[in-house]
């Protein structure tokens, strides 16, 4: 039951390389121990499907990001965040949105190509250290964070540790069931948190208060595949009924999922991040509506819910560089 | 993000006391190294109002005991479970079903009655430390413990660590809700799990099982009050519809809010414990299908549903003691 608290934000002074293995696009980035990005380069990660192509474009960068800063400052190596890595095995498996087939040993390649030390973690876990290194969570050792973007993300970090669970495949809270026997997911299955509370999941909501309500709505004049969350938002902004009680609805439904969170594991603070988060009050009022209404007396007031402070395109590349201090 | 891994279950040979703190009783017992009980006393927990005369009963109980048995071994301390513990404080609060209004520190009290180290933790702390020193999660580092009583009892060990939370609140997750707008629970909430999935919670869906078919039971001739878990058991094992549909409905809502568990914190094992569980298939089986019609593919086969292997009424001793090797 010991807690293993850590460095609470002195880092060394040092450099170190962040890599963000996207879909489309991979980033990479030249850190420092504040945080700074003082580099930045991006890769087609559409030609991730030959992975020696890929090693050597992404190795190409780094050597030239190293040259032209690393002159004065050790650097320490290279963490890589992706989607859809086995963290037991070092590699990044077939994930639906990567163009490859076999699994990938990136940081072993990486290593054999710069010889520098390299880590590959999924990306949530590289979100989740980049919060804590250089985002809102310094000096906190129980908190989650949720990425709600296209879909739901979710890491924790309990303990004062990152939690992956036994087999490398922890924190898929966007498919914990929040309605029974709801809305299908990409999934398979139905009902899942992320079909009602991410982006798509918001678009999903403005149809059903459409089919639900009466009311005229600029929104009725856009078709379900041209509506995205920021037309959404610019909607609630202008006073649209549709749109405000789509976001209401989405916030109450996160927050009756984040009390399930908060008596489970009595976070400090449960950030949220990703692009939907820029809706502001319209979501975060209807998040505390949804705790108020569903969390268990003894833990009212006990956890925060706060925006992320990396809610920026970058933050992939921060917090894969932010592993490789030893204070991480 | 290392995971601190223990000793496995070898115990030097050693004798410990558990307490295990009870609305009604307090169990006293000496447990040695491989688990087995040696000698058990009981105290009415009532008269805990006097703090002063309940850490006087308990401590001859302990004297007697270690006087009788403890000549050849020494006797490491004294392991203490209760409900309503504040672990950060080391005292026991003000729990529901407890006789007392004031936080009582019975660690630091036994410990100045007998002079024995002494360690105060939730009933649910010591229900899991158990279940892994003598139970079946020897070795395990990544499981969940759920007990299914008059409530519904939770408890976590992750990364090789109890989960306590930033405030000593966590592993409540009876209180997570499963129905939005559901069943009232004692707690003040609507839609608790433990309305649904305890021995209470099988006792109402009988009710509502019965309000919504027509066939007769033997259970529409037994009044509410009077219905309890055994004899809807016993109705189910004599082929009854409605019993059978009651078991049915509480174990697919467990194995759903179980798979929230799974593809948040991917456990090795999930382990049952508590009065229900004696039903059996007619609860495991209804589990798993509310798992398989439930969870996320990348997950099917990756946690096993078991039943604690301490099952019986000393648990609570065997686990307080459990506590004091220091492999724990």
């Amino acid at each position: 039951m010991k807690i293993e608290r850590m460095n609470q934000g002195l880092r060394p002074p040092a450099l170190a390389i962040g890599i963000d293995i996207g879909g489309t696009t991979s980033k990479i980035g030249l850190v420092n121990q504040h945080g700074q990005l003082l580099d930045r380069r991006a890769l087609d990660t559409q030609v991730l499907n030959d992975a020696k192509q890929f090693t050597q474009g992404l190795a190409n960068a780094v050597r030239d990001m190293v040259k032209t800063h690393g002159a004065d400052l050790p650097v320490l190596g290279i963490g890589i965040g992706a989607p859809g890595v086995d963290e037991h095995a070092g590699t990044i498996a077939a994930a639906a949105n990567l163009p490859f087939r076999e699994p990938i040993p990136l940081a072993a390649l990486l290593h054999a190509e710069t010889g520098m030390e390299a880590r590959l973690v999924k990306d949530s876990t590289a979100a989740i250290l980049g919060e804590r290194a250089f985002g809102g969570a310094k000096g906190m050792n129980h908190f989650v964070l949720i990425t709600l973007g296209t879909g739901l993300g979710s890491a924790l970090f309990i303990n004062g540790q990152v939690i992956t669970g036994s087999n490398g495949l922890a924190s898929e809270y966007g498919h914990s069931i929040a309605v029974a026997d709801g809305r299908e997911c990409n999934c398979g299955q139905k009902g899942c948190l992320e079909t009602y509370v991410s982006a798509t999941g918001l678009r999903r909501t403005v149809l059903d208060v459409m089919a639900h309500q009466k009311g005229d709505s600029p929104l009725r004049h856009i078709p379900f595949h041209a509506l995205d969350a920021r037309t959404i938002f610019e909607a609630a902004q202008s006073g649209d009924a549709i749109a405000m009680e789509a976001f209401e609805q989405t916030g109450q439904i996160l927050g009756q999922a984040l009390t399930g969170l908060i008596v489970l594991l009595d976070p400090e603070a449960i950030f949220l991040a990703g692009g939907l988060i820029q809706a502001g009050s319209f979501l975060f009022d209807a998040v505390e509506r949804g705790i108020e209404k569903n969390l268990l007396a003894m833990f009212k007031g006990s956890c925060k819910i706060l925006p992320s402070r990396l809610g920026g395109e970058d933050t992939g590349i921060l917090g894969a560089a932010a592993m490789m201090w030893p204070s991480i």
